[in-house]
């Protein structure tokens, strides 16, 4: 069974997944995003190699799990938290540890194994925003259910490991170390300012225009000021609003655009490049309504970029935001 | 001229080096490991290719700059932090910036190209160490230097440019949050306790002892607890000191052997994987004293591991280190 153990000094937690273990030999030659031997679980005519869908948006005479669908949610067939398992916390010596309870699920963005997110039509990335609300709006309702993680993996080097388009959700019993400090991050600026932080991120880079990507009525693309990344990016609403699901019907739209074009431009501009994205919301409780603010952050995965970073909390980027800025802004898509 | 930029929300300083800056053409397709027509700045005879060296073990009759070393300090030629800047501290609107000051060194580990350091005797492993803690000494005492952090890329994957065996050494004006969390995280834990908590898993560890990999008289390898990848490993002192550079002689010694034992480890067990390591200490200025412990964390960096992990802050690691220590104590080395 996975469990969350908790760093007894920084206090991270990690899922330790047992249900996935892997042993030496698994590591170095795995090369599974290839297709093998024509096969893909995600694919139609596939529908019962996964557990059973949660959610799907298809034809009106098709039926559950069989094809006509072109989203479909299913939870993960090795899930890293599991709705089956109850909640527990116990100590094991000075450490501390909460069973593996949660949820896992696999949001399949298209019915074409060959197509990915950048080259989808803006109503099918708009679909797919969709079904993260939905998803987000019954997990975040359960027991026992602190955090809900909305990310996705693009290619093997991002740590995909089907390279059919999709996205992944993670319901949690704890709240995210990186989340727990922009929030207090965040608390500490509107305690000092009575301004969110990122309202004033997002005035400040309107009036500068040197790190805008991308922008529409609703929502700003930029290559954040202390970028850890060559090309990382950053989407957010222009509108102050703390938790991803109070997105509005309009407010899908218009991320589903700048999103769109987002992932156009890296695409060109970076010759398809290994990403990976996560939605940064509020915790469930509506904890930060005042001072933080949902974003996206995307991270292409770029060759010989990173090291001992991800070791020490300290980065290097050679990559000036500005001059990133510049050159995908001037892509043309 | 290189900057560094804090993050207005986590606070996190991040390094814009300029003087590295690469072009979107410069991604994707770099693979410069190999030497180049046999050609490397760090092999016997290349001496005048780095800038000149600040440290060198080497025999009596041999002079600066040329053959005749087995351990080389050279400055960076590309340095991310350049003692020629003067630091500057400003605000760039709501954003704050202080200049590239610090050093960025090059520790160059053995002559001989091909040696890898799983593969040098302990006495060379040792005599790595001595130049650690040298130019720690050194670093540390210059004006305006707030952290010395030690580290090593190993191959490519990890963020090696140079296949010749070396480490680095970068000198700041700030402290790594990371720094930061640990120190913050430990001397909660101190207060609360009335004891240091790395003594505490110490401790903690020898009485499971589940997830040692490795002991001495001096020093402890352990799989941590809440391991965030496969195989990371943690080297302690058993004896409480806070910062590297106090490690005595003959604890040089004895943390050589076990780092030494680790790494042969880990290439027998793994094929020889990337790996990053990381020296963690307290800052510059005997903060923590009581409460932190210096350590080294050591990263392999295994194929398909990681993803969204390192832009959430929230780890999923598929092998349990209960696993990954028996695997390794058990390998015949």
């Amino acid at each position: 069974m996975p469990e969350l153990r908790k760093d007894p000094v920084i206090k991270r937690w990690v899922i330790i997944a047992t249900e996935r273990a892997k042993r030496p030999s698994d590591f170095g030659t795995a090369k599974t995003t290839e297709k093998k031997g024509g096969f893909c679980p995600f694919d139609y005519g596939n529908e019962h190699l996964t557990p059973p869908e949660v959610l799907a948006f298809r034809s009106p005479n098709s039926k559950p799990n069989e094809p006509g669908w072109w989203i479909r949610v299913v939870p993960n067939k090795f899930p890293a938290l599991d709705p089956k398992i109850k909640l527990r916390r116990k100590g094991m010596g000075m450490y501390d540890v909460i069973s593996g309870t949660g949820a896992h699920e696999i949001i399949i963005e298209t019915p074409d194994h060959n197509l990915s997110m950048a080259d989808m039509k803006r109503k099918q990335v708009q679909e797919i925003i969709w079904a993260y609300k939905d998803r987000y709006d019954v997990l975040s309702k359960r027991d026992g259910i602190r955090y809900v993680l909305i990310f996705k993996n693009y290619k093997r080097e991002a740590g995909a490991s089907l390279e059919h388009s999709h996205s992944q959700i993670i319901a949690t019993p704890i709240v995210p170390k990186r989340v727990e400090e922009e929030l207090e991050g965040a608390k500490e600026y509107y305690e000092y300012k009575e301004r969110c932080v990122f309202c004033d991120i997002i005035n400040q880079e309107l009036s500068d225009g040197k790190r805008i990507v991308e922008e529409n009525d609703s929502f700003l693309a930029i290559a954040p000021f202390a970028a850890r990344f060559p090309f990382e990016t950053w989407i957010l609403p222009k509108e102050h609003k703390n938790n991803f699901v109070k997105i509005s019907d309009n407010g899908v739209s218009q991320f589903a655009e700048v999103l769109s074009s987002v992932l156009k431009r890296l695409k060109k501009a970076l010759n398809d490049p290994p990403f990976n994205y996560i939605i940064h919301s509020s915790p469930v409780n509506d904890r930060g309504k005042e001072f933080y603010h949902w974003h996206l952050e995307l991270i292409p995965r770029l060759t010989k970029v990173a090291g001992f970073e991800w070791g020490s909390g300290f980065y290097i980027n050679p990559t000036p935001p500005e001059d990133a800025a510049k050159f995908l802004r001037e892509v043309e898509i």
